[in-house]
């Protein structure tokens, strides 16, 4: 197995050179954190994936849960890495010192995230859902439940869920049918099916804590009936011990990757003995379930990122040892070379490098976004705010797509080898093949940007971004090397621009059915151009720092490749705009197709 | 599982109406099939992929071989089809009668490989592997090895190989170290190493027959040195007895996907016994071999198109059944529809349709110059032989290559149930995965296409394939509602002389390394034009059909859903040639890149 999954230097480099070049202005509480401790942060991260993460990377997935006399059955090392990421504070990293924590900024979270889930998607997933479930109950929970729920999840020792899916409502979440009726002492009685529910149940921790939507009866129909819930898999009996609260796994996955990580089905209140606790008020909870949605997107993004971080540092590895070939222009008898040195592998490794090292920025930024609406001046945080609203499904969905082809590239770099188990990355590819499924699919995230995101506030997200790019190309202009691609980027713009500007027309002309009915290729579009946004902005400070006197040799050589895969970018992937504004702009083949041509 | 893999009505649509809308010119031997005996023989393959590939489709993926006391065990129905294949003239078809064959045409050939392929993809390898070795076998071996060995292996009984890889020699085969020394009695003693030895090893066969690539001692150096053996498992001991023949299975590979088939290393002639029979001249092995390469990549892409095909099946049976969701233009309290209605759904079956009708059309019509090269009028032979030439890195490649695309969307049409074992696209995508590696990879497929089958004969190929877009295009004219697509597939044409031309220029001007640096580029714009092509002619059909009178209801719907998937096809997948245009004649940014670059 590969050693290498990450690199620390293209982290710390794009964390603190190109996102968080400017240091963050108002450092509140624990906030106050410098490129130093920061550092500390990062590498007492990677010294845990490392050694706990990273060795268990393929066992873990080679042994999948497995439903065991009612409770799931999980790789022994869960329970550890659980109650270390606890005991060491991880958990709680982002929550306020009251709660142990330290108030982590964002960013830096997301970065240890990154660190996480490279070494080891599927290890990575349980201290990053109880956190997330953990958020919620902080948000929008009594004390009661705060005092009661939260920590034993911080500590590790119990799981958080969350658990939307049911088995006829995924997407639509509307639909849902479970139940909830209130009780004398203003408990509810819990009733339904929940699907997919991620590591719904498993024997590394003491109890499982889901954070469920269900409907309170009477409720309206629809979205606007939804009301989010604390139903954990024991119940506090009131006298100091737990006791089983008719939460049922009925269903383990099995899955095509993601193996290490139990998926589960649950019926709830099988014997009408299921309690749930309200968060918050009656008909809100998709609302509330939302704002940890938006976190829970950058994470699957960030998720993505990672995995195929890992896939391109395997494949770099091999790509150097492995001898076969020669030059086209080699002599006769000329020894065989490394295969990095054939143009075809070098360019699958540059779009590999491109995607992932492009998403963690996107990501990253995202982040320093989520940063600022706390802590940055206080007339600038909603337009902080909106920028991360209109980024999110982008920077769920670019890694999550690109991370498909990336992932299936580190293959194609093994050859033959790349197919067999003998090597992490048909796992990798494996691992990445959920992301454009959990959290919202691709089409979800498609109609979120153009329906929602793009038109919100009269367009003024996509006008702030527009600012922030234009940052970018200003800085750009000053070196010369750089112009060029300034001015490509400002081309991508206005044609992002005008086919916006055509969408809106055919949506006035035709209704929502034609306005979104390509979202998706929209989506890919507005990808495109963020990601060449972020090469830009890496190149710039690359430039930067070239320019500057006393660069070592080694920083010299970091620098020029940014310079490399930048322009890379922008001549193999930025194109692709092209084609997809034609599309776009034509009235959709869907809506003239119907569904009986899809003949047998 | 879904029932449905593969829609026989399209099947004939294209055998017939579209590649074969004329009959061919010259039938010869047992060649002179009506449409009637073809569809006979369709049927009767259909009706075995359904009742003994089908079934085992995932039972074979699951339980997959096993290296046990020296054989490797597979599942056991595997002999069941060797045999009954062999028996009832499947592994024959396409020998002359003197072999029990019949002489079958190419074209029926590879529409029956098909339906074997996408009932059962892994299942329907050991059968065609045999074939392709027993036609080399009959092609260039004598006629004592082809009385030894034909008989038992076109019965189904003997197993067939392509040993070509060893473990420093995969994609550069001059570098093979396997060595052959000449006994006293004429055969060779052979000794080294290979993998990656698809169905190398078995139990469900009573031998194995290698035909292997060797280096007989003296020969020269690379690949002018090499030379094709038959080196069975169990060989003659010349008393009517088969005794070990020192091949031992080394190991058996497990992979992401394919699993229903062994992929094996051999260790050869470890106690110097193992003897190997000299196929035609010393030294002639590698252009011996590549003869059955071109047919074995034909079958790749077919195998791709297979699984793509039955992919999209699954994909479009679930999109029908599966109600979630509602339009936007719905009121509130209106049903859920069938997820088929929704756009994006639309258009991701419309994109799984586009890429598995079009790979089945195009490589339907390299089987038809198949058939053409030997019954087509003399004079216009060595055309068709070039056309196949030009076209199979083509046929080989888009659909390993989109078929990735297309098989990861039927994982998406299903959502999360795609990404579980419940359903059968997860396994479809693994599978998949080996159709850009195995027979040359797609790297290999595009310095093929550019380096050698373009500039051949001065570009003469290239030219013919203009004529023969430019005949369909011309058909397209006589239809007003086709023009438009006909224009399209102009321009595209032009574009890709244009850049086939910028690139003839690099090469004159930097050499072969910048010539051939983007040719996995240059091959999927190729593969876009000429899919395109496919679907223009298969459009072509629909409305000459749709003109008739007297169309079915059923009929007539069929031939509307091929143009509304044309439609699709120039709309949203002709158009990515245009960055393809753009990036491919600019200097290439891997020349540019240095291999320091990839840092740590």
């Amino acid at each position: 197995m590969a050693d290498k999954f990450m690199s620390m230097r293209n982290l710390k480099f794009t964390l603190h050179e190109v996102v968080g070049s400017t240091p963050l202005p108002h450092a509140t509480g624990g906030n106050g954190h410098t490129r130093k401790s920061m550092d500390m942060v990062l590498d007492a991260a990677f010294d845990f994936a490392k050694k706990a993460l990273h060795p268990i990377f393929e066992e873990m997935d080679r042994n999948p849960p497995e439903l065991k006399e009612g409770t799931v059955a999980v790789h022994k090392d869960v329970r550890r890495i659980m109650t270390t990421l606890g005991k060491d504070g991880w958990i709680s990293a982002v929550f306020p010192e009251a709660w142990g924590g330290e108030n982590m900024p964002a960013s830096l979270l997301h970065a240890v995230n990154f660190i996480f889930a490279s070494a080891n998607y599927s290890g990575s997933v349980y201290s990053g859902l109880t956190m997330g479930a953990a958020t919620l109950i902080l948000t929008f929970g009594s004390d009661e439940l705060k005092q009661a729920f939260l920590p034993p999840m911080l500590e590790g020792k119990w799981q958080g869920t969350m658990a939307l899916t049911e088995p006829e409502a995924g997407t639509s979440l509307g639909d849902l049918t479970t139940s909830a009726t209130l009780s004398d002492d203003g408990t509810y009685r819990i009733s339904g099916e929940k699907i997919f529910i991620s590591a719904g149940d498993h024997d590394g921790v003491d109890n499982v804590v889901h954070l469920m939507l269900a409907r309170i009866e009477g409720a309206p129909a629809g979205v606007k009936g939804i009301s989010l819930f604390v139903v954990p898999k024991l119940r506090s009996d009131g006298n100091g011990s737990l006791v089983n609260n008719d939460v049922t796994v009925t269903q383990v996955f099995h899955k095509l990757g993601y193996r290490g990580a139990p998926i589960t089905a649950l019926s709830i209140g099988e014997k009408g003995d299921c309690t749930g606790y309200l968060v918050g008020e009656p008909n809100r909870g998709l609302s509330y379930m939302f704002q940890m949605m938006n976190g829970a997107r950058l994470e699957v993004g960030m998720g993505a990122t990672a995995i195929a971080t890992a896939a391109y540092h395997a494949a770099l590895d091999y790509a150097r040892t492995r001898k076969q070939g020669r030059r086209l222009t080699d002599g006769k008898g000329a020894p065989p070379i490394a295969i990095i040195e054939h143009q075809d592998v070098k360019r699958m490794l540059l779009f590999q490098r491109a995607v992932s090292e492009g998403a963690l920025s996107l990501i990253l930024q995202c982040s320093r976004y989520e940063d600022l609406i706390h802590a940055g001046p206080e007339d600038q945080r909603e337009d902080y705010h909106l920028l991360l609203e209109l980024l999110t499904p982008v920077a769920k969905t670019f890694p999550s797509e690109m991370g498909i082809l990336s992932t299936s590239l580190s293959i194609q770099c093994f050859g033959g080898y790349g197919y067999c188990e003998d090597f992490p990355v048909e796992q990798h590819f494996r691992d990445m093949r959920i992301h454009t499924i959990h959290e919202g699919t691709t089409g979800i995230q498609g109609m979120d940007l153009l329906g929602r995101k793009v038109v919100m506030k009269s367009g003024k997200a996509l006008m702030l971004l527009d600012q922030e790019m234009n940052q970018t190309i200003e800085k750009a202009q000053a070196h010369p090397e750089l112009q060029k691609m300034g001015n490509t980027l400002s081309d991508a713009k206005e044609t992002l621009a005008t086919t916006t500007q055509a969408l809106g027309g055919m949506a006035m002309e035709k209704g929502p059915e034609a306005f979104l009915a390509n979202a998706t290729l929209y989506l890919e579009m507005f990808g495109h151009v963020t990601i060449a946004w972020q090469w830009l902005a890496q190149a710039v400070v690359a430039c930067d720092q070239l320019a500057a006197q006393g660069v070592k040799k080694s920083d010299r050589t970091f620098y020029e490749g940014k310079l490399a895969v930048g322009r890379y970018y922008f001549i193999h992937e930025l194109p692709k705009i092209g084609p997809l504004a034609v599309t776009l702009t034509q009235p959709p083949v869907t809506l003239e197709t119907d569904v009986a041509h899809f003949t047998d």
